[in-house]
C-alpha cells in the first residue's frame, strides 16, 4: 500500500481527491492537511461517507506529512504550491502538483501570467506536464509531475491529434470554452453567489486566461511548432463540467475520413478519451462525475474548418481524477485504478 | 389606435408580444388566436395580469381577424405563416411574421433548409427583413415585415458594423452561440425536459443550423459582398437569453481604435444597441426581458483577431420586442414605444 | 409630483423600490443613497434601464435627503433603520421602513429576538403595520409605516380571514415556508454561493426565526385573540418567491363552504389578493415580478385540518411592492398606481 | 454470484438500480429489459460507463428472464408489476418490486387510490414491506418484497420511533414533503419540462397523494394504533432529493431528551439512517447520491410540537439502493454491500 497525502485537502478538488484515494485499492491515505487551525473531520465535507468514517484533516505540518506519507499531492493555491513542492521534493517525496506552478516550462511566462515571482525556477524543466496520453512514458518516472489544468485539458485532448499529424493549421485555432462553477473554486466571491450565476451566462477574461499560455505550450511541444490560439472563457449556470468548442482551420485536401482516423488512431487504448461518430457531440451530463473526456467532430467544408466538442468533468479529468491517473501510471498500477466509480 | 391582432398566442413567442402588446398605449388588440378549439383567456397565460383583464384567445378564424384587424402579427410554425401571410396581404392588412417563412430572399435556400415547398415565392421579394438597425427605411414602408431569427439578431448586430466598414475579413467569420430553453418553443419534447436540460449543457445542430443562411444573407446584403459564418450553436439551462460570442479575422493594419468606432458609429442614437467600453462584456442578465442588445469587443493582436460578444433576450430582442419595435417603425410611432418596461 | 427618496438603494430590495419609483407616474425619484462612498449610476444596477437615465445613487447624507423629500423609503439594516426613522419624522417626513425595527408592537419582543436595544421605543406605538388588506385607514393617516416582512406577508394573508371569523383554532396553526435566495439579501455569505444552493435544499432557523412574532402579533391582533404559530422556513433553488403551505385545524362543524366564503370576502375588491378556487395551489410562476399574493385552500375532512397555500414573490408583495403600495395609500393615489408591470 | 435481472431498467429507478448491480460484489446482471422492440445499450443510459461495457437492455421475454435469473426486480408502472410479479412468484424467483402494487395491504385501500382492480389480491398478505429497518426478520425470509414509496420512506424513517414508544400522538401527524424531479419519472410531461420547472415552486395533490395510505399503513403497523397524517406534496426544482419536514404533537410531558433517545436506540447500528444533534437539520447535499437517510429533530416548547426533517436521495434510499439493501437482506449479504459509493 503506498502512502499518500493531500495538501489543502478542503477546496472542491481536494475534497474530490480525496473521495477517490478513499476508494482507492492500492494505497492509504496518511495524511490531509488544511491551513485552518482546526482539525475537520472529513465526512464533515463528504457527507455521502458513512459515520464510521474518522478521516480528519489536520493544520498542516511539512514535518508529520515528510514522516509518513511517499506521494504528497497538492491542491494549493500558487505561490504556496512551489515552495511546498521543493521541500517534499528534497524529501523524497514523489509530488503531484494539482496548482499551475509547474506546468509551464518558462519562468516569464510563469511571472507573466500569474504575476509573482517563481522561487523554484530550476525545477520547472524537472517537472513533468501530467497529459498521460501524450506524456505517459515520462510521467512513469517523474518525481515532480504537473497536473494539468482543467481547461487546457479540454482543449489539448481536443487538438493535439490533428497538429500531431499535421492536419490543421497550427496558428488559426479558436477555442470557445465553458465552465461550470465548481471551476472558480469555493473562495467567496460576489460572482459566484446563486443570484448573480443562476440565469445568467457569460463571458470571462476574454483573451485574457492564465490558461493560455499553458494550452499553447502543450499544444506546440507535441506538434514540434509553434502553435497560437485564441482562447475565451465562460461561466455556465452548472456546478462541474468543462464544454469547449474548437474551431481549427484545416489544410487543404485534408478530409473528413483522415480527420476522424487521426482522433481513431491518437486515441485507441486510451482507457479515458472516448472518440464519438462523426457529427454526434458529447454533452456534459456524458461525463458529468467520471474522468472521461468525451471527444465529437465535424468538418464544415464550406470554410475549411474542423470543429471538435470535448466534455469533461473539471473536478476528475480537469483536475483530481487525473491526478490520480497520473499517480497510478507513476506507482506502476493500472491506469484506471480507483477511478472508474459510477 | 391601430388594431393589432396575434395569431398564434399561445407560444413563447406569443405570450410575450400580447404582454408588450397590452401595455403598448398607442394599439388596440383586436384579436387572439389559436389552433386550439377552445376560447383561454389571457390571464391563464400571463398571470402577471389581475383578473380584470378578460382578453380571451379564441379559436383562429381568418374572416374575424380580418374584419377587426389592421396589424396581424404571426406567431405560426413555418409553412402555416406562409399561406395566413398571403391572404391577410391580400386582404389589405400590415403583416409582421416572426416564423422563417419570408426571411430568405431565395426559394432555393428555403426550400433547402425548410425541408418544405414555399407557397408563396413570389412574396420572398416583397418581405423587408426587419432589421430596425439597418433597414429602418424600408420598414417603414413595408406591408410585409420578415421578422429576424433570436440568433440572426444576436449575430449580425455583432458583425455588420465591422463587415459595412471593411474592417475584418467577410470569409472567415465563427459564431459560437449559446442559447436559452424558451428557445426551443413550448412543444413538448424529451431534450427540454428538466432533468435533461439541468446541469447539463452541450451543442447541437453544429454547422448545420437553419439559422445559417438568414445569418450569411444579411452579412452578404450589407456588406456588398459575400460572407462566409461557421454557425454553432448550444443549449443553456436558462430559460431566456442569447449569448453569443464571435470571432472575425481583422483586416492588416486594422486598429481596436477603428473597430471601436465602427460599433459607435453605427449604433448611435439606436434605442436598443448598447456598446459597452472596448474589454467590457455583457452577461445574459444585463438584457434579461429588455429589447437591448449588448455588444462586447476587443482585439487580440497575437491572431488578429477581433471578438465580439453580443446578448440579447431571445423573446424580445431576438423575437417579440423587435416585432414591436418593427410595428412602430411601420406606424410611425417612437420606436421605443410600449417597449421599454422594467 | 411627490418626492421621493430611497436610503439604502444598492441591495435587492432597494433596487427592486427604485425600477417601480422610476415607472411611477405620480412620484418623482429626488434621493437614492448607499453608505458606500462612492456614486453609482442607477443603470449600472438596473440595466433593463436605457442609457439615457442618468440617475445616481449618492452617499447619504441627511441633511440632503432632509431638504428634497417628502417620503422617505428606509432599505436598511436592523439598528440603523431605527435610528434614522427617528431623525427624519422629526424634520416632518413621512417614513416607510422595510426593515423589521418597527414592527413588534413590544420592546421586549424585539430586543429578544433581534438581539439588539431598541433606540425608539416610543415609536413603536406611533408606526403603523403595513398590511394594507387589514389596517388601509391607519395606513392612510400613517407618518411611519413599518413595512411588513415577506414571511410574515405570505402567512398572515393565508391566516387572518379564516381567524378574524373564528373558523380556525388560533394555537395550531403550522407555517412550512419556502423561500428564493434573494430573500437572503445581497450579503457575500458562503450558504448562498451558487455550488451550495443549486441542486440543494434545506430548512434553516427552524422553529427559531424572527419572524415568528410578527406573525404572531398580526394574527393575534387581527383575531383579537393570543395566536401561536409553529413556523419553519426553507431555502429554495430559486432567485425570487416565497411560498408558504399553511396548515391549520377548523373549529368544529365548519365546513368548505364557509373557508371558501371567508376568503372570497375578505379579499373582495382587494386589487393584489387572488383567491384561487377550492382545490387550485399557486406556484411561484403565477406571481413571479408580480405584488400579487395567490392563495389556494382545501379543507381535509379526515383530520379536521384546513391547508392554505400562499405565493408570492418575496420582493414584491413581500417588500417593495407592498411599500409602494403602503405610500398610494398614504398619498391617497389609487392603490395600484405605478405597480402594475408586466 | 447470484443471478439478478431488472425488468422496466430503462427508466429513472431502473437506471439507478443497474448502477448498483453493476458495481455489485456478489451478484451477476444476467437480463435487463424494457418494453421497447429494440435493444439498448447500457452505456447509452449511463455514460459513466466505459466503452468496454457492453451490457445491453432487450426486449422484455417472460421466459427468458425465467431460464436466467433468481432474483427478480421489477421497474414497472402499476398494473403491469402485479401481474408480471404472480408469474415470476410461480417460477420460484424472488421478486423485489418497486411498484406500489404490494404495498398496501388491503385491496380496497389499493383500488381506491390507484383506480384499478388489483389483479393479484392473494399476494398482498405474502408481500412483506422492505422497510429494512422495522422488518428486516421478514424481508430476509420473503419471496416478494415490496420496495416502499420514495415519499414514504422519507416521511416513517423520521415518525417511526416516536410512534412506537408513545411520544407523540398518533393522529397529528403533517408531512410538508418536497420532491426533485426525477420523482416524477422519465414520461414526457409538460409540467416537467424545463421552463415550467425551473425557478418555480408549487404544492401538488394536496392531501390526496396516492402514497398517503401507504404512510398511515405503515405507521399504524408499527405503532399498533391507528396513525392519521395530513401529507402534502410539492415539486422542487432540483433532479434528486426528498426533504419532508414532519411537524408531530408531542404527549403531555415527553420531552426533548426522550424525543432524543428515541431517534438515537431506534437507528443504533442501523447502516443507512444517520441521526443529527438534536437543533441540526439535514439538507439534500447531505444525501445526494447516497442510500443514507438524514435526520434532524426539535421540540418547540410554546407550542408542544416536535419537529423532524427528514433527507433522501428520492432515486437510491427511495427506491433503488433500499431495493438492494432488501435483496443484501435476502440474500444474506451484509447490508452495505455494493451499496456505499461515493
Amino acid at each position: 500500500m503506498n502512502k499518500c497525502a493531500v495538501i489543502g485537502a478542503t477546496g472542491y478538488t481536494g475534497i474530490e481527491l480525496v473521495k477517490i484515494l478513499i476508494q482507492h485499492p492500492s494505497v492509504e491515505i496518511v495524511g490531509l492537511t488544511t491551513r485552518q487551525k482546526q482539525s475537520i473531520p472529513v465526512r464533515d465535507l463528504i457527507p455521502a461517507l458513512g459515520p464510521s468514517c474518522d478521516l480528519m484533516i489536520e493544520t498542516y505540518s511539512f514535518e508529520a506529512i515528510k514522516r509518513k506519507a511517499d506521494v504528497v499531492f497538492l491542491c494549493l493555491p500558487h505561490t504556496e504550491a512551489m515552495e511546498t513542492a521543493e521541500k517534499f521534493l528534497k524529501a523524497g517525496k514523489i509530488v503531484i502538483d494539482l496548482s499551475a506552478d509547474f506546468r509551464l516550462k518558462k519562468v516569464k511566462d510563469y511571472e507573466k501570467w500569474y504575476k509573482v515571482r517563481h522561487s523554484a525556477p530550476h525545477l520547472l524543466k524537472k517537472a513533468v506536464y501530467g497529459a498521460p496520453e501524450f506524456f505517459r512514458k515520462d510521467i512513469g518516472q517523474a518525481d515532480l509531475i504537473a497536473n494539468p489544468g482543467c481547461y487546457p485539458t479540454a482543449a489539448y485532448l481536443a487538438v493535439v491529434p490533428l497538429l500531431q499529424r499535421g492536419l490543421v493549421e497550427s496558428e488559426d485555432i479558436i477555442i470557445d470554452a465553458k465552465s461550470g462553477v465548481t471551476g472558480a473554486g469555493k473562495k467567496l466571491n460576489p460572482a459566484t453567489q446563486f443570484c448573480e450565476v443562476h440565469e445568467n451566462f457569460y463571458a470571462y477574461k476574454v483573451a485574457q486566461h492564465q490558461h493560455t499560455p499553458e494550452i499553447e505550450q502543450i499544444l506546440s511541444d507535441c506538434a514540434q511548432k509553434a502553435a497560437k490560439v485564441t482562447f475565451v472563457t465562460h461561466l455556465l449556470p452548472v456546478r462541474r463540467g468543462i464544454l469547449a468548442t474548437v474551431y481549427m482551420k484545416k489544410k487543404k485536401n485534408i478530409r473528413l475520413q483522415e480527420i476522424s482516423k487521426a482522433f481513431r488512431e491518437a486515441y485507441r487504448g486510451e482507457p479515458f478519451v472516448r472518440v464519438k461518430p462523426e457529427g454526434v457531440f458529447p454533452s456534459l451530463k456524458d461525463v458529468e462525475r467520471t474522468n472521461f473526456c468525451d471527444l465529437g467532430f465535424t468538418v464544415e467544408e464550406k470554410t475549411g474548418r474542423v470543429i471538435v466538442v470535448s466534455a469533461i468533468d473539471n473536478l476528475l479529468k480537469g483536475a483530481s481524477g487525473q491526478a490520480v491517473q497520473n499517480m497510478n501510471i507513476r506507482l506502476g498500477f493500472p491506469e484506471t485504478k480507483g477511478i472508474c466509480s459510477l
